[in-house]
């Protein structure tokens, strides 16, 4: 022990780990300039999200980058290692990271461990919406949506097929939460105002609907300040759906439990959560998904082993409540931790965690808000002055504090930006979900896809002058439809329609041809079943 | 005629298009506003990027958006389509332009067009550069090459291996023309900058070298201006390999024309560029593939289609020589073209092109440039200052000039932003090139490509103790190999390395796992082929 320094290694990127790696830095500084101490940080992203301030990414009022804050600027002692989390050994007590450039896994020996991992966005259990909502949580999510507005736009402007663009001129945000609550507030704005520079888009067109599972949205506020966001959603022309849960997704629609379908091409779930996968699989005691810590936020039986954050089941000392999944208490329980590990490794009394929030606020957008701070309610613009000023105040680093209040000055005085970023390849493997009865393709579109049925069943049919649509065939689970426009490049020659609810895996043209050429066996396959299909187009119709 | 209003279509959203599209709003104002005219413009984005900042975008010091402006605000009497073109039919006027959301394409007509698609980046020719050089021109490219930047430094900072690190901490960018050498200037910047922020990374670790065909940079300008941007690169630590050519690349290093190899993780190729596909497929007269009009920028045997900017082979009435492909040449072609087009619709003149450019200037980062305005060579920190001065004022749209305005002075008194931005989704099916004898992977390493040989022969060996390596077997075009690590979830068994040039196809865990187990006669043939191998490991030897 006496040859290597001590090693305290820290999971995790969000208020929760680098609060503790900053607290660290402080408390540790001789012990870490003198080399006895090593402190590392595993994160997957190189900076911290502030997320308060995601919300407002969507409308551009913000600058991109100006809501995060690079994390070897706040925590200049530490080693950070910009690697996904993807194994806990805790016999071995080491940790080992994914591989970065190369193939090659990094492996850190600990001695304190702080698992500050959070959790994760899980769609798990309703059908299609891993495939087609949009999550919001990170920066990227953020800019995704912001970009999806933005192409909706753009296609409902050139759109003269009124279903279609009923589709694209919906957007719906699910969840009446904080997260939610702030989403549906800056997208309304934001669609609202881009809307002007399109030409062919009258405001009355757009719809943007919140779907809320209880009476009342905002359940973590008092009763009359959840009204009063009401209200004013209501007038900003959002539709609240309350007493509603969505049950699932499709390309093109949101779907309602009970059988409603509002057709959109946005939809936005703030909802789900689920544990950290790393954390799922640790062998340790767990409350509700949440890594059980004593009063000192260590794990019980494993002595130098801390958990801080969402991810971690704290309960309260002085109250006896389990701690909120908030950053402000985030943020205290990485202090505590932190005076903690310092005790161990120096000696000294450690500190039983307790933490009674200071107040609760929500930005609705458009320079009005929500607030209660140490019992007293706020609502309107003073509570949304309040609401930039601690934000600002709260943002990491000063040049961020700057960069915001900069950004926030102009955004006073420039229209909303509308140019759309398209830093993402399209994918070319992805996955999609139908319910009974939808069309997948029709004959005469433009062929980019080849389908694989995952599960399912689907039907064939072609247009026969005299004959009217014609069946041709029914597949099932493991067989494939739409090659023939992809070997061709031709349009379409028929309509596929989903019979049950199915799942496909949808290959691009790029992938379809470079794969499939340059694997002998596939081709083979998929010659001989063009071949096949297109000899005897209903040969397989005497089964149906 | 009278029935249906003139549709005049404008293909392409550089500053060719959106200076014809601006310049027919002003003088064909009453006609537009009467339903007489129509306006189109068909662009791939929906914002015009002006180049000559995008090298600032590297470093951060102007805000991701703010070198482009939305085309919708500068031509609000447009219809903007925000689509790829796929085909121009002469004979029947129309384009048809790709598929938005959903399947279908849309198809204009059009009385007048007006060609404006530039040129595409292409790295034909040259093995290994499609798969792992870096393209200069679009907006994504100079996100992504900021990207890989910070990503080099994230593993330089925690990697031990001196050969890897020298690869990752080496930057070349090849083509000392000007958007090659501001380039380098800014990524050499940018990288010293920024790398202060790395607590393992030391300054003269850091190499950058710019690779150029001739014997002086900047051909562009006179010798003197030339010489000095060579100078002042050195001293601030830019490597310059003169007369040298590119050969190619692999995923870890630049091959030079010779033979010799520089080992790097990033490698920037501004040189290459080739006609768009649509006007190289275009039937008509074209000089080294640029399409041939007449004085009037009409093309000679259609009357009513138009071509400017960097597509278009224009001879100036004037002095008879070709116009250069600036972004100078391209907005006074768009006007002229423009003036034409209302001349032919309502009657008048038509006005023969002539254009002298007012001057050349290039930024060579942190503060200085160099410049030929009027005659006059300028350089150091006064060119930086016209540079700047004249980019704002040419920069379109109020509400940028502004934002850039004031990123600019936030600059001087900020340092580096270090975040990194991953918007990009791992593409799930790339390509790759290796040199003969090279490491495609190692046993032992993690497993998380299947590869596909596409053309070449790899080795495939595996260590057995007290024998050495032993050679298994020896594959060729359209076999593969890889398969078993991503089948069993365990480390690779075996080493291979490339005994040829080979090219490969590599898919992803996600997309192997989810196309394989899906589609049942591709998982009876890996089945088969695994289950081969593993019994019988050296049985090809026999062959070879």
């Amino acid at each position: 022990m006496a040859d290597r320094p001590t090693s305290i290694v820290i999971l995790g990127g969000g208020f929760g780990g680098v609060y503790t790696a900053l607290t660290l830095e402080k408390l540790l500084k001789r012990e870490i300039r003198a080399g006895r101490v090593e402190l590392g940080l595993v994160s997957r992203d190189n900076y911290i999200v502030f997320q308060p301030m995601l919300p407002e990414v969507i409308s551009g009022s913000i600058g991109l980058l100006d809501t995060i804050t690079p994390i070897r600027r706040l925590c200049p002692s530490t080693n950070l290692y910009t690697r996904a989390v993807d194994k806990i050994d805790l016999d071995k007590k080491r940790v080992a990271a994914a591989a970065g450039f190369g193939s090659r896994q990094c492996t850190l020996e600990y001695d304190h461990l702080v698992i500050a991992l959070g959790n994760v966005t899980s769609f798990a259990g309703q059908p299609g919406l891993a495939e087609h909502a949009l999550p919001f949580k990170y920066l990227g999510d953020a800019l995704a949506l912001r970009n999806r507005i933005i192409h909706t736009l753009e296609e409902a402007d050139i759109e003269r097929d009124p279903h279609v663009r009923r589709a694209l001129l919906t957007f719906v945000v699910a969840g009446g939460g904080f997260s939610g609550v702030e989403a549906v507030a800056e997208l309304n704005d934001f669609v609202r105002s881009a809307a002007r520079a399109f030409r062919n888009i009258a405001p009355e067109e757009i719809r943007v609907v919140l779907l809320h599972a209880l009476g009342l949205i905002l359940p973590e506020l008092p009763k009359s300040l959840a009204e009063f966001a009401q209200r004013l959603l209501m007038k900003r022309g959002v539709e609240l759906r309350l007493n509603t849960r969505l049950h699932g997704a499709t390309g093109d629609a949101a779907l309602l439990v009970g059988g409603e379908r509002i057709p959109t091409r946005t939809l936005v779930s703030t909802v789900p959560s689920a544990s950290n996968p790393v954390v799922a699989t640790l062998p340790v005691r767990k409350e509700k998904g949440r890594i059980v810590v004593d009063r000192h936020l260590e794990l019980p039986d494993h002595a130098g082993v801390w958990a801080v954050g969402d991810c971690a089941w704290i309960v309260d000392a002085r109250t006896g409540e389990s701690c909120p999944p908030t950053a402000q208490h985030a943020t205290r329980e990485a202090k505590c931790a932190a005076h903690n590990i310092a005790a161990a490794i120096r000696g000294g009394e450690k500190r039983a965690f307790s933490f009674t929030a200071l107040g609760k606020m929500g930005s609705l957008g458009h320079r009005s808000a929500v607030a209660e701070v140490f019992g007293i309610k706020l609502s309107g613009f003073l509570a949304w002055w309040l609401w930039r000023t601690i934000y600002l105040l709260k943002l990491p680093g000063l040049d961020r504090k700057i960069r915001v209040a900069t950004d926030w000055t102009l955004d006073l005085i420039l229209p909303a930006d509308i140019t759309q970023l398209k830093t993402e390849h399209p994918e070319s493997v992805r996955r999609a979900y139908y319910e009974p009865n939808e069309i997948i393709f029709r004959e005469g579109d433009r062929g980019d896809w080849l389908y694989v049925l995952v599960d399912g069943e689907v039907e064939v049919t072609k247009h026969v002058s005299g004959q009217g649509d014609v069946t041709l065939r029914r597949l099932g689970p493991g067989e494939c439809f739409g090659e023939i426009a992809l070997v061709s490049d031709q349009a379409r020659s028929a309509t596929v329609r989903s019979l049950t609810s199915v799942n496909v895996l949808a290959v691009d043209r790029d992938a379809f041809n470079s794969l499939f050429s340059n694997l002998p066996p596939l081709r083979g396959f998929f010659e001989q079943l063009i071949e096949m299909r297109s000899t005897a187009p209903g040969e397989r119709m005497a089964k149906s």
